[in-house]
């Protein structure tokens, strides 16, 4: 394997949005554990502070993941995919990753009676 | 934990374009290969062919993930997150995920140097 490359936020391609996707990862169990969005602004501050921080989409304000709950997300490494507009972080979770209280918000199986539509 | 749920794709909550982004993810490893993007018709003929079919969003055609390299995804479980907008496909890869020839698309590290900015 080529040796890792590395990026800075002028490296993003943001969509039409401002937006890029942002995959949170559970850097010890490897579970997914959410996606969630973050702009230029949100990336910067994840990656200032140490813990996750998104653009909410719903509430349409900037969104400190643990915050109110705790369960915030420590991270430990941020990358960005080939093309530039994917975000992987590796965190070390407080908590729950889901406002359900699931440890992560992929709890939801196909029902494999469908799989044949 | 609660027992897991399961989901079909009228649960799926599509975005103004039609779809949702899918988390690539290897069965075995852990490692988050790739995200692409899915709509109604590429993630029902993954879930019935067994392989990850994407939509392409640069050639705005349907994209059968390995088709030209032979590095298809088998699919091993496809979950919906708690508010029903992403994809999470577990897969065995024939093959690297990225077009680069890097197992993974996500190869670039933050550069630590700009995490103050």
């Amino acid at each position: 394997m080529a040796p890792e490359q590395s990026w800075t936020l002028d490296d993003v391609r943001w969509d039409e949005r401002g937006l890029a996707p942002a995959i949170v990862q559970d850097a010890q169990t490897g579970l997914v554990l959410m996606l969630a969005y973050v702009d230029r602004e949100s990336l910067a501050r994840s990656l200032s502070s140490g813990e996750t921080w998104f653009w909410s989409r719903s509430r349409q304000q900037y969104w400190h993941k643990g915050e109110t709950s705790g369960n915030v997300q420590r991270l430990i490494s941020a990358h960005l995919d080939c093309d530039g507009d994917t975000i992987l972080f590796r965190v070390d979770p407080a908590g729950p990753a889901c406002h359900t209280g699931a440890v992560s918000c992929f709890f939801r199986a196909i029902d494999p009676s469908q799989e044949a539509e």
